[in-house]
């Protein structure tokens, strides 16, 4: 890492040159470093198919090095142009009732068509081979939020390929037919040819056919991304990336296993400030030591012709840029520089106004700036720490719960609620790829993941053998990889890992039941998992309601660390103090490192430098917050040695206290 | 009635033969009687379109037979196989916008369809022809919940069937045309073949052509269940039922007419308790004097993979079952024995897991055996007795309120409403078909009946003639046989009948008006009738609001009876109390039998003996009840001799008062 | 206006012809003067296609004459007959999902498809020769409540005419491609035929796209509106109208631009009083000099098969005419006379049931004429005065708000909020289309509208310049012509001419942002601008949130007038009181009239006279209000002379005061 950018999406095919020419001055002068350019470039640069014409880009690109701007390049295919759509219908996004999507807003065109996989290749090639060496370009975006705005397609070309895709997993249709049990209300299958796309049926699909046609879309649009990856890389050395997030169809494993460096866009507002906490940590990790950037976010914020967010309270955009940057991020960007003056999105926070000047958020921006300038030599310096916490994420785990919520579970919603819980510790963590490695970590949660790989299980049973304690659960283990009930005991492999025995799984909401552990009482809730008290230690007890008597927390010794089954859920108040309790509990077992404590809305990164770690703390609440640290620390600004005892941070700044090994 | 079943769906096809003989050992341990197997098997029998082959089955049922197990054979046609639906659009049912429906649930293709009739023809044939005679098969079941899933459809199957239905009924077009006023809104109709099915148009349709579509969809089912009534009795001489309950499209008259005995499936949870009784109340009086059964119940909790209901707290299984057998049930039976291990409902409760332990609802179903065990000396040696209130049910007045719900009426949730009133007041009713004869009731009620067939009016005037009172209302007679106005007066005939003048129909919802009876004054709602006081009593009086000063309960004697008008409904806790009055009331005067008496949460079923009537006495709250008894009480199991006197009723549990005529 | 009309729709064709010869005899024993007739006759007089037979109703207009009762006559095309649509799918209304609208209730058939407005032509060409001339027809109404159900089509011959009005407005694709910015998101077309009707695709269409979709269906409801028009004033002179509201999907100022006066219909309840009011303040303001017509409101509730809405109470209905007559109605008219019998409205309100009998409104309606007699008098000699205050009303504001919600704005909604002020301080006002000039007004209102037309802002400029004073906002001036926004300034004419300098424009909902104005402070909300401080007068400053120290309300002198920049909406009861302290202010500066006063629930409305004014005051909410009256007041009714003081009005009664000039 470089430096550190400060950037923003930018549109040259949309203002004229006199606009752009004075934009790009603008941008050097309160320091943007880096713009993005060209994600819905296409119809500007092929206005008739087959006739491309990138020189516009190309002197744009220029000006801004010209002037030290560095560009992120997009390949455009998130909006194919009229002459790909016209009178196609066949090449269109169907959705689940069959409805052919219109031309005129994005994704509208099926990424698995062929004639739009030959245009796109063209189109990405020729970006690849013109633009790819240009002095400045310093790394690709592919397309722009993949599934976005839609998921799985329902056209004839999905069709055909669903099958094909069926055909090379299953070998044969008995295969298909015994993994998916579809004996049940004769859904039986003669060829792979009658599988249906699972559109709308008088009740439920089943749960597999539900569940692989997610898999179906994650792989197929990773296959994309792949496909033009490789084509960029004939031409262009530099780096790859994506703009994700967790809110897409997406199974941003695979995805990124291909691209070089993780991204994400994300307009979290102010009160949903873990969401964002959680969105660096995972990115942070989806590319190990490689930094992160956050390729989206607002100046204040986020609009379109139907609603709008809340703006930011002056000062939170620092706060935001302070994190990410301590977090991982190399880049720090928005979208977008000038507001839209005509689309869908004219309403959107920008930095500058369609006419010209500053918005609401601009002042801010150039605090943003201040402290990047500030923070860069610490940050080019050091390297965010890895976390002895690591919280597991799947968006495998995702799709199950489209599938199966349950009563009504959202992966993103309940995971963030579960996350919640260590920054209100104030616990640093990670959150990994169900595929990263477990090396370094000392406590493993995988809360809310129905299938665990066999893979997953090996290697977290290494990672507990080795002296490690992994939490598992709520609601994890209890379905196999085809989306089905285990037939050996309520949580397959798991089960046998954990030495325990299950008792029931059901639900427990809506019948008053208590359990206690760790000295607290809680409702329980959620489908949950009942354990015979039998077998290893019994940590969590049902004491009221349903189940009384049995366990629902397990511990079991194995190797030199444990497994700890988290059967259900703690509800309110009472259930995140248990939850909490539990963290601390293991946390304490584990050693975990917590030389730093702040107040609630003040939060902590960890650096390593040389020969000294840096702790970063922001405060992201606006009210003046408190840190508490210990002896051989030192203020890093002011290289100021500190007495051990609490100091204040003001509302929306930060400290970097420097702490010697 | 030689013994009580006690019996679970059961699905060979899904699982090996070992795991089938293990299942069949341990019901047999455990007291499961009977099973119900093949509701969904068509596949796994017909796999390839005209491949039969039933041997399984047959092999199956031997087994069962052998270990005691007695089977409610199905037929499975309401899962066609892919081989029926495959590239036949044509074949598949159609929602009101036009989708056609996928496979992959059920109920997916079009049972007018007359492919399908062919096959499902077929099918049942073969089944009949093969097992119709086995021992130990004791019943058949029809398809699988009729119309749970989906209502009307629109394919043009059903168009040209209802044109012919249309023509069937109405002759020629003008009769047609008279009878629904089509000159409204330029409707008119030339030909049958013009008559639109009810799908998406700009606003409303005529109420007369969406009552008269749902009637000929109610028919169509009826028939399709008569035709295949037909084919197994050819060939087998047991009783043939099919599982209804009240939420399916289906007039349910029509459909048990031809069928052999009453059978239901409910998943009401404990708080919903009220309308468990009302089914069980319902069912034992549609086939009079045949047992019904209750075909589908949950051990513990009802699931599918969107969804799930709170399970129930332990003891609450056996109170349902002592109610369902008491009430007149024959057989009380659990979907499912076996969790399901694939599909969309891998997530229901049942008796045992897909890993074949006892699930949170086992113990209970030990409880129900148990029960059933001690019970049925006294249940087959006695019958429940008939009710002397009536309350009166009609699918056609569901079908009136699915077009015409005034302000978001639904049937079912209104009517049980009113039944709480009975529940709460300790009251004991019957609740019957419209069709039903009248004989040996005292008091009948006909709330929330729209339209009174001629028929149904001379049968009830006969009954008040020869002295029973009849309440009529609320929303009961204001429209005639084709969902349209009367002319001649508000009400038509029952107003005629009843001797009052009706002022006028309008709603008194957010009017604050507010009337008076029986000493009780509580706010009125609903699309009230409001009448002149001149004639006859004036029971209830307006006296705020809309109408102040005229009457909405009405009283006129009739021969030896009376018919008592209630115009609105009562609204909110005063409004409970004044039905409540009204019932007490009118009960009173008809000298109906108020013998016993318990707690509110604690149920009472009278039974009758050769010499002696039985209260069966069941506390479905949980919490200790008690039972006021009379004179000449004797406790059944200890035959102990009761002074009269309150005797205690532990949770969830029962007592039997016998009590000498 | 010779008299004033006391009406009610009237159905003969639906009745027998002795019903229809009692019905006659009983409107004209109840004062009803005029019947509407005809509006969905169509099938009736051409129940095949081309054999049309209006004799029928040439002999009940004739009889209707004969009982002193006039015609208001319709033409029928709001239903086209089953002829017409039965197997033509083509012309049928096709929704935004592609849904081809069923025959069987209103507005089925595209009213752009050629074969309908040829068919059309015929029947309203038959009719207007046979009819157009007969005694007692005193109006024409064509078709009924246009664009009621459905709004934009979406069939192949919309998508044509689309293309033709686009190619119309723009002349070349390039232009179009530039006003609607089509490089956004690769929309860019080729040509014209490619442009997509806005229908459903993944994220939202271009603002521009859908706007001009609405507007192009304005102008083709209005073209076949001329259409229709121009082929009655063929063979009749009599004034032509149509029965429109606010909540249709039309651009009124268009549609009565041709027509000779303006109608409209309402169904308020009194709780929504101020609707009401505000419909009559607007009616009678569209053809100035000319007076309005309620066409259709209930006796005493609106009803179809699925809603209902509360019934009036007692009274009511007399103050609705009594205020709608004073405001300059001609007619006061009920849907309808006689209940349905079929249809999907036979539970609406109506003047008698369908057997003939009073309903509960019809003592209202008695008290209606006991009234109408009563002002008829005063109210033939004297017309509503113009009001000094003037609000603004603009559909095309209405179609920009339907394309760009921003957090769910609904213009009628929020422009009744705004309204309601008005009422509340008493203050009479005009609510004035876009178009209509500003002679006679001093206080201008244009809030909520994002486009001010050129011409506009020339208009308010001479107003200003005059002498007037204009207050711009909350919302208004930040779009272009084509929806899309400026990028001179934020405001763009607008704020050139109010010579203030926009800073920011962004939401301030959900910022905790606070502004003083006029010594009260309030809670600043919506889409807001946000103005700097150094030029011209800062009315309202923010004090806390986002934009302290800016301005929200700016004041400006120009000319002998002022311009008065409103830029935010101030929230809750403290923006309610903020608003109201605005309008007093700005009224005493422009020395509006307030010689009367009322308390809160009763209404004025100022007539003159020859030598006096009349001030009618209208008790509505149903409780004794109060006027105070300054010296030189009479009584009207006892002409009694007043001394100045307050005067008691009871309940839903009324009081005429003269006051000498």
């Amino acid at each position: 890492m470089r430096k550190l950018y400060h950037g923003a999406a930018f549109y040259p095919e949309l203002w004229g040159k006199d606009v752009v020419a004075k934009d790009i001055v603008h941008m050097q002068e309160i320091g943007i470093n880096v713009v993005r350019i060209g994600e819905f470039i296409w119809s500007f640069i092929e206005p008739e198919e087959g006739k491309i014409d990138v020189s516009y880009l190309i002197d744009v690109i220029k000006r801004l090095n010209d002037h030290g701007i560095d560009t992120v390049l997009c390949t455009p295919t998130a909006t194919p142009p009229i002459w790909l759509s016209y009178q196609h219908s066949e090449r269109m996004h169907v959705n689940k009732n069959g409805t052919i999507m219109s031309h005129g807003a994005r994704q509208h065109v099926c990424t698995n068509n062929a004639f739009f996989r030959e245009k796109a290749a063209i189109i990405t090639e020729a970006l690849a081979k013109s633009l790819g060496k240009l002095p400045g370009v310093i790394a690709w975006q592919l397309d722009n939020e993949f599934k976005c705005h839609v998921g799985e397609c329902y056209c004839d070309t999905c069709k055909s390929e669903w099958h094909g895709w069926l055909k090379r997993k299953y070998k044969t249709i008995e295969q298909l037919n015994k993994a998916w049990g579809t004996q049940i209300w004769s859904q039986y299958y003669q060829s792979f040819e009658q599988i249906p796309q699972p559109n709308t049926t008088p009740f439920l699909h089943n749960a597999s056919l539900q569940t692989m046609y997610k898999l179906f879309t994650h792989e197929k649009i990773a296959e994309f991304a792949k496909e033009q990856a490789t084509i960029i890389r004939s031409y262009s050395d530099i780096p790859i990336t994506h703009n994700a997030t967790v809110f897409f169809d997406l199974d941003q494993a695979l995805l990124f296993e291909n691209l070089d460096f993780a991204s994400f866009d994300t307009y979290a507002v102010k009160e949903n400030a873990s969401s964002y906490f959680m969105l660096c940590d995972l990115y942070r990790n989806i590319k190990k030591n490689t930094p992160f950037w956050l390729m989206e976010t607002s100046t204040s914020f986020s609009a379109s012709l139907e609603r709008y967010a809340a703006p930011h309270p002056d000062g939170y955009l620092q706060a935001e840029a302070v994190y990410a940057y301590a977090a991982g991020a190399e880049g720090f960007c928005y979208w977008l520089w000038r507001q839209q003056r005509t689309g869908c999105e004219i309403t959107h926070g920008s930095v500058i106004s369609a006419w010209g000047k500053p918005t609401i958020g601009y002042q801010n921006v150039l605090e943003v700036e201040r402290v990047r300038k500030e923070l860069e030599p610490l940050l080019l310096s050091t390297k965010p720490m890895q976390a002895e916490v690591a919280i597991c994420y799947s968006d495998r785990a995702k799709a199950y719960f489209q599938t199966e919520p349950f009563n009504g579970i959202q992966y993103k919603q309940i995971l963030t609620g579960f996350y919640e819980r260590f920054i209100s510790l104030g616990i640093y963590r990670d959150i990994i790829m169900e595929q990263a490695e477990l090396d370094g970590y000392k406590l493993l949660f995988t809360p809310f993941i129905p299938y665990l790989s066999d893979e997953y299980i090996q290697k977290a049973k290494a990672f507990v053998e080795n002296g490690g304690i992994w939490i598992a659960g709520p609601l994890t283990g209890g379905r196999s990889g085809e989306h089905a009930i285990h037939t050996d005991c309520a949580l397959g492999e798991l089960e046998t890992l954990a030495e325990v025995d299950t008792l029931f799984t059901n639900p427990l909401d809506g019948t008053n039941t208590f359990g206690e552990a760790f000295g607290i009482t809680a409702e329980l809730g959620l489908w949950s998992t009942i354990f015979d008290t039998k077998k290893g230690e019994n940590i969590g007890v049902i004491k009221e309601g349903l189940g009384t008597g049995y366990s629902f927390i397990k511990e079991t010794k194995r190797g030199r660390g444990k497994i700890v089954m988290l059967g259900s859920m703690p509800l309110g108040e009472q259930g995140e103090k248990m939850i909490e309790a539990l963290i601390l509990h293991y946390a304490k077992e584990a050693a975990i490192n917590r030389d730093m404590e702040t107040t609630p809305g003040t939060v902590l990164i960890p650096r390593i430098g040389e020969a000294a770690t840096y702790w970063v703390a922001v405060n992201m609440n606006g009210k003046t917050g408190e840190i508490t640290v210990p002896e051989n620390s030192m203020e890093w600004r002011s290289n100021k040695k500190l007495v051990s005892g609490t100091y204040e941070i003001p509302p929306f700044d930060y400290r970097v206290i420097k702490y010697d090994f």
